[in-house]
């Protein structure tokens, strides 16, 4: 194949690797679909819950819906009727991805339960197909939606640099529903679980996942609209804004087609080796996180030598980026800092939230002298998590600039984030096994059923734990990318150079204002959380109350009731945090570019300490819960069990609330403080 | 009075002025002395506190001269002489006012006990005296010692800008006493109090201050270690500093003899005003809340109307600050925001901590389901709480800059710290009337004098949260004026105009790696908390075990080895964490002065945050704890009281070890970067 090939058919090849995507999701969807789903009960239970999942979502989809438009008109208005296309695309693709995922994987739970009655692996193995639906989705049709979009508006408009502007609508879109699926999701599974635990756990003394407690269905609703669809639309997000951010940069700072196109093929490339990954854990038999972690390295392994390859090809004399000449070894190795920063960071938060590791067991041992040790343990194991990440994150900038400017950082990002297909499939095989084990309980299946789904949900929690690393750690590495959109675009619209220099008291306002960001809006979900789990508790005990034989088995509880008050509860929280970024931006644009430019870094330095340190003092505090368990300490029912379960609760809305819902708001700042700029610097034009 | 004549003489005032507090200060120490201390047995519990206090500072200073010594080399190294002598005035006077108040601190407890068996104002008197002392020491000692050093190097060597230099030495050596002070004390306070409870309270059912827990006078030292010597160091240091900083500013961008003796002369006549606020507490009979809050306000007042007259005396023509002209009008304009700054913060930290408003409601409430959602509430209103200072802080900034530039930054925060001699009776007032209701009971005294103390201790726990919330946001409006000290300097040793650009990834890695400092930093102090806790419980449990009598009372606990192991647990602790600042300020250096830069604000962000958040938190969770002992929610012993003592252990490390250390650690990295310019930047040199 001659050395231009790749470079001249790049976007459509990366096109035709995403159908490949689509084509093997749908595979997977016959076969898990196909998969024995059980008895009658099994299906009873597994329907109530698809039931309440699919009512959440359409829900949800109607009321964002509403919002969605004054934005579409906003957009339409401000840059055009192909940035407001650009915009429903990314949010109809981010929409997708989280539903369909989600209803792939109310099907897998049962047939998880069922499967695991044969045998341990096609327990894992049907989970983990149910999982890798969605992650072959978000790629696929992240990188389909970005590849065609960008080829239609590049045909039909002038000029290259509009079309890849109207990519920021695209953006937009992705991010402002999924920082609703994360806000929405996340406090409806944790009002759930936190409801349910109070009253069922603490009240009534009834196991996790007990028939007899109404909030139950509701809990394992909770898993799917938020663990699942959440995360689903948060990655998606990730994954297009990373592309968009590596096309942009490559058109801004280097401005040759080979630039624009390899982003694309790296994404495009990237799918191979997450279905080769997806391929492994199918056909080679091992333990389970051994099995899991192997296909996530054959994945990075294939990556690493088609990247190889696409970069040999497409930049065959190296590239130049103003005076800077690069050579394209140089440009490999930062695509290569993107893998590595892929398995530092599975590392790390594996180190900090696995219960073989030191951090989980000093947050157990603190529990031996109650909940406060406890807490003050697993906040401060919490903020400690930040110090990896972070000095990776910077090492990683400064030898990607120095490789290749911005372009470098850029091209981090989109190799960290192409292989987000596998990394997607351990996490939703999280939520699955969770389930899973619900329908075992309900059902009344054999106890060396839930003895398996144990094991797995288990395994699932910490590698939950990395995909929230993941998301968040990716945005810190994109900040110089997407602070470097808007500088770009901002001195392309008013016509000369603008500087942002911390002398300046403008900026440095503007990076307090952002850094306020992130607290409050955590502040705001905190509390969400625990107002709509009080509105669960105060419906249980009423249903307990109005009929006690709820309690002795002999009554069935209304669980549509409950799954009704948390849907409701859920949406009603979600409105207030989510328009905190729009509010921000849009104040803070009345202080001037400078201000606004300060706001983007803001956000960025204090939401990645924020996100790091809840996302893992979170995970961290449910496996020291779990190694008690495990008859450590004293074991289940312990005094330092009691005081674990506190831990964990605390840490519930933390690692699925707050935690992980400060990437997409981060995001949403950045992309809507590009989309302002015509209309709020109109006046600085020269 | 000629306008002239408080130009010509203003340092010399100011001096003057310093002298006239010293001597109040040994007035009332003489009238503290000088009360009725009570019976036998009174004296000998008082006695015991005494020693312990006295021999736990001085084993910290023990500890921490080595370290001194070798920073006190590597200055002279670095600085030469004149900045190292600075060093010591700093660190000799940053002590001497935390040694001092402490020594009367523990005197004037065991008489407020006894004058609460007088009337309830006698007993105000005697401890809001107390903490008088302490705060006329650290006013009257900060301006002294900079005025003084100040007349005394500019007479020594030709350039005016050494001198100035030199007082950077001052400025290091409080802020590393203080962030030792900080530190050692919080963590020896919460120590000895977290384990002093864990044991007493949860396990064996004693009450708070029951002479059969061993620990008891251990957490009775504590208050005074730590709130009273530790919090003294504290302030003076911030005092010290934004005097300094005002001076360097004023030198800097201005370049007037006039801009470098007005801050000295505000700081001189706020005394006069501070002094007028005492005499109002001691003559003017008022409920006790009352009666403070006036005492502040009449010294705002008083102060107000005497920075008009220094300011149109100082510069009958307004300045000129490079081309803008300033009219003294607007310069008294951004005195006037530091004095609104300071009943701002009073403001804003009296309703997110005391038990008459929502948030402290809120979080008592959210305890009728338990610890985990009380922890919930408290986390989410400690991140709430950051939103007004930080707004406050913004427009002070963006206001005091467009009407004086930098200067009108510096001066704002001399001002708002000018106060701190009646902002620290306040202070100092807790521990004492804490020490004076644990001695009551100790002593066996009436239930009416425990009441007493008890009244005045709730007022004492609103006003210890205003000076944390005081001096952390002054540390944020400082940030312009510590990074603008920074850069000027810089400027001026490597000769040409640097930038600190956000586009420069220099910049922004070393936000990360700044942003981590606070993150990192607090993790420490909580782990030591734990840690020395631990040490506690395990002795306690010894003693208890060995000599069962100690509960019946037949036996006499071991005060004296509880005193000990908190000592030496609290000294092995802090050395970590207190070097942290120091090891990245030097790893970073490596990486540039841009980087270096980028270090500095990003620890101010994060810094200003983390702190805000903590303080307001636990101060909140504190008194939610006590609206419920009030009665509400259940009352004392109720499941929602439990869940609340639970916040209240989470909330102690982080209002009196981690939140408050956080201000001194900011600005030992500030220092400690100005002062490493001259090795780290050599090469940089044109």
């Amino acid at each position: 194949m001659p050395p231009s090939f790749l470079l001249q058919n790049g976007i459509t090849l990366a096109i035709a690797l995403s159908v490949v995507g689509l084509v093997f999701a749908f595979i997977l969807i016959k076969k898990v679909v196909g998969a024995d789903a059980g008895n009658e009960k099994m299906a009873a239970i597994a329907s109530a819950i698809q039931q309440g999942a699919k009512a959440y979502l359409n829900r949800q989809v109607m009321a964002v819906s509403l919002i969605a438009v004054v934005v579409f008109a906003a957009v339409w208005w401000l840059r055009g009727g192909l940035t407001a296309a650009g915009f429903v695309v990314g949010a109809v693709c981010s929409l997708a991805a989280g539903y369909i995922g989600m209803m792939i994987a109310v099907r897998a739970n049962v047939r998880t339960a069922q499967a695991a009655s044969v045998s341990s692996h096609s327990a894992l193995k049907v989970a983990f197909n149910g999982g890798a639906v969605t992650g072959l989705l978000v790629v696929a049709l992240g990188l389909l939606s970005v590849g065609v979009f960008f080829l239609i508006v590049r045909g039909s408009v002038d000029h290259a640099k509009h079309a890849i502007d109207s990519l920021v609508g695209l953006a937009l879109g992705s991010s402002l529903i999924s920082v609703f699926a994360r806000l929405g999701g996340g406090i409806y599974t944790k009002a759930a679980d936190v409801g349910a635990d109070l009253v069922g756990k603490n009240e009534q003394n009834l196991n996790e996942d007990d028939p007899r407690n109404p909030a139950t269905i509701a809990d394992n609703v909770g898993d799917n609209v938020g663990d699942c669809a959440g995360m689903a639309a948060d990655v998606f997000e990730t994954y297009a804004v990373s592309l968009i951010g590596g096309v942009l940069v490559g058109h801004l700072t280097v401005g040759t087609e080979a630039a624009v196109v390899y982003p694309f093929v790296l994404c495009g490339l990237a799918i191979i080796a997450s279905l080769i990954g997806i391929g492994w854990v199918n056909f080679i038999k091992q333990e389970a996180t051994a099995s899991l972690v192997c296909g996530v390295a054959v994945s990075g392994i294939v990556a690493s030598g088609l990247f190889w390859w696409a970069t040999q090809s497409i930049f065959p004399a190296g590239l130049k980026i103003g005076e800077l000449a690069v050579s394209n070894v140089n440009l490999f190795y930062c695509a290569a800092v993107g893998l590595v920063m892929t398995l530092l960071v599975v590392w790390i938060t594996n180190y900090y939230t696995s219960t073989h590791h030191k951090p989980v067991r000093l947050i157990a041992k603190a529990s031996e002298t109650g909940p406060a040790t406890n807490i003050i343990a697993g906040i401060s194991i919490g903020n400690q998590a930040t110090l990896l990440p972070v000095l990776a994150i910077a090492a990683a900038i400064w030898g990607c600039y120095d490789l290749a400017g911005l372009y470098g950082i850029a091209i981090a990002v989109v190799s960290m984030l192409s292989l987000s297909g596998i990394v997607i499939s351990l996490d939703a095989f999280g939520p699955i096994t969770d389930n899973a084990g619900g329908i075992a309980v309900m059902a009344g299946l054999p106890e060396s059923v839930r003895k398996i789904t144990d094991e797995l949900d288990a395994v699932g929690n910490t590698m939950k734990a990395v995909t929230k690393g993941y998301a968040i750690a990716s945005a810190g590495l994109a900040a110089m990318v997407l602070f470097g959109s808007y500088v770009e675009d901002l001195q392309d619209f008013v016509g000369h150079k603008v500087a942002f220099d911390l002398m300046d008291h403008r900026v440095v306002i503007g990076m307090f204002i952002g850094g306020l960001l992130p607290f409050l809006f955590t502040s705001f979900c905190m509390s969400a959380v625990g107002n709509a789990a009080g509105a669960v508790v105060r419906e249980v005990r009423r249903q307990i109350t109005a009929k006690p034989g709820i309690l002795t088995g002999s009554d069935i509880p209304d669980y549509a009731q409950c799954v009704d008050i948390v849907t409701k509860a859920a949406l009603g929280q979600m409105i207030v945090p989510a328009l905190l970024p729009l509010i921000f931006v849009i104040a803070v644009s009345f202080l001037g570019m400078e201000a606004l430019g300060g706001v983007l870094i803001g956000t960025i330095v204090t939401g990645l300490f924020v996100g790091i340190s809840m996302t893992s003092a979170g995970g961290a505090w449910d496996n020291a819960k779990k190694f008690i368990e495990e008859g450590n300490h004293g074991g289940k029912g312990s005094f330092a069990h009691q005081a674990a379960v506190t831990g964990d609760t605390v840490g519930d809305p933390y690692k699925d609330t707050a935690g992980p819902a400060v990437n997409p708001m981060i995001k949403v700042v950045n992309i809507l403080a590009i989309l302002i700029i015509p209309i709020a610097f109109k006046a600085v034009v020269k």
